[in-house]
């Protein structure tokens, strides 16, 4: 396949997603709280959960069809981490527009939060599958996984000494346990062996983790207009990111000050991010090799992904997981 | 069975349950998140809806055992709501401790509600029956109306001019659905033909319904030293109740003046309640008849949901409900 016949069924797939979700609200009464579920629902985003389902599915054989259920299920959950985790972070913008919280209020958010969990069930137990024990199984299992994960990102913000594999085991439940649940329940829905199934988790936890990485890499070094975000913005905030946790166990002296002062309270001033200390932050990373690092883990973990592929067959669907690994990993927003 | 061998009963089944619940939770990392969920599980309460759904089980001829696992989840799943509606309402305590988020924080408290809403899932499928597709179902269409009726309940907190036909709505959804979800449930597991899970579908209904007014009105005419919450707390927060409600379509006058006053900004001085206000609310709900019609619905509600009881075998199962039934609606705290 042309990297354009890709792109292009990519664009279809997240199309298949948009009309399901778009489809899942009716907006009576209480009027706030499904106005901002179908708010969340419609808002976009990549769809990259949902996809990796679905092509998953097709990968060991099965249709991209069968699985939109519970690629839609998890993209809802997806949606529910990020109402709830946008309250916690006190988040006020999300993908351009204010956040759930900021728009309408706490309450309306926390309840969409655990509305959009239920619908994600509900979603998911729509699949017409003789697997659907396995799913629901694995989608609890996920959900705990991801609470935890977010917990323990919760309780090391507080704490100076997080070394980089407490952060590799954070990120491991908080992100990357999405990423190889769809993979996984992609492979469940399409009838894989045992052996095509671990493949698909592997294939999964190889990815989330380098697009972890590399989300904390783009926070320093990507284009600013099509980030969409503010470049800087994990250090103004003083985020555990790969990058700040392991300059924080290599710099030495004054650069171990300047670190060690955006554990503490980031790099803000009295009118938002300070672009003085994100510029020295950014100098030590360079100069203490953590950015290179971060492009050699991510190198490595696609890698290890693209080589879980190999156990499978060679067909549309991992031509398409392949092509979608690469895209993902190479991006520059 | 005698008062005595029912309520040896009770103790027995709420025993169950809170062994099972106690063995849920491993205090691991992240340690806050897993903490707030124990003290959660272990906090007591009466487990109404958990053994409600053991004795529905029972009542269609199957064992309360079979029924411990879904029972639980319904608990958990109530546990969930107390969590989040909480954090909404800014209570401070509950059963007499400190809520969630004041003894740790708003991010724990709302991690612990989502964790405990992937445990419910979790413990539901530990179900051994061949009906765990249709208690899922339940289940999931369950949550999400209790979510909607509690943004039923905070869109009505902002308004004047709710009638009391709006209030039966969101109680049916926010308060019945889970009584009625956990009769149900418990026939679904036992085995229960269509007509039979009819019957304890509307018992549950009818009983959630009477269980509410009966709260509402406990709030005024409750035995203090009983109760263990504040008399008349309701009327402080200016919440809206069958009472409250009610008094605003009947009073005239300056009586409607206060009860409008109430609907505004509650009844609270510098230093908490302000006993004048409640005590001439009070007043109005005996001089309006609202106490009296509260106790009238609660005895209808109740005959009802004993009429549906008739529809069902005499057995030990049924005997029981029967006596939850009277108990739980002639409590005085």
């Amino acid at each position: 396949m042309t990297d354009q016949q890709c792109r292009r069924r990519y664009g279809s797939l997240r199309n298949m997603v948009d009309r399901k979700l778009a489809g899942m609200i009716r907006v009576t009464d209480p009027r706030a709280l499904n106005e901002a579920c179908a708010f969340v629902l419609q808002s976009g985003g990549k769809r990259i959960r949902s996809t990796l389902v679905m092509l998953a599915c097709e990968a060991v054989g099965g249709s991209a069809r069968q699985a939109l259920e519970a690629g839609s299920a998890i993209e809802i959950m997806h949606n529910f981490t990020l109402v709830h985790d946008d309250i916690m972070d006190n988040a006020t913008t999300r993908r351009g527009q204010p956040t759930v919280h900021i728009r309408w209020d706490l309450s309306n958010a926390l309840l969409a939060g655990d509305t959009l969990l239920g619908l994600a069930y509900h979603t998911l137990q729509r699949t017409r599958s003789k697997r659907t024990t396995t799913l629901l199984d694995l989608f609890t299992q996920g959900l705990l996984e991801v609470c935890q994960g977010q917990g323990l990102d919760h309780e090391f913000e507080r704490q100076l000494d997080i070394t980089v594999s407490n952060y590799f085991r954070m990120i491991r439940k908080k992100t990357g346990r999405l990423i190889s649940l769809a993979t996984e329940m992609g492979g469940v829905i399409g009838g894989a062996s045992p052996r095509q199934r671990a493949a698909l988790r592997t294939f999964g936890s190889h990815l989330g983790r380098a697009f972890q990485l590399q989300d904390d890499l783009l926070d320093v070094v990507a284009d600013k207009q099509e980030f969409g975000k503010t470049i800087g913005g994990d250090i103004a905030e003083g985020k555990r990111t790969y990058l700040l946790l392991t300059a924080a166990e290599r710099a030495q002296g004054a650069e171990r000050d300047v670190i060690t002062g955006v554990l503490q309270h980031g790099a803000r001033g009295t009118d938002g991010p300070d672009p003085h200390t994100i510029a020295a932050v950014t100098a030590i990373y360079e100069r203490t090799g953590v950015l290179r690092d971060a492009r050699t883990l991510i190198e490595r973990d696609t890698r290890a992904a693209l080589r879980a592929l190999d156990r499978l067959s060679r067909n549309r669907g991992t031509a398409m997981l392949r092509w979608l690994s690469n895209t993902l990993l190479h991006r520059s927003s």
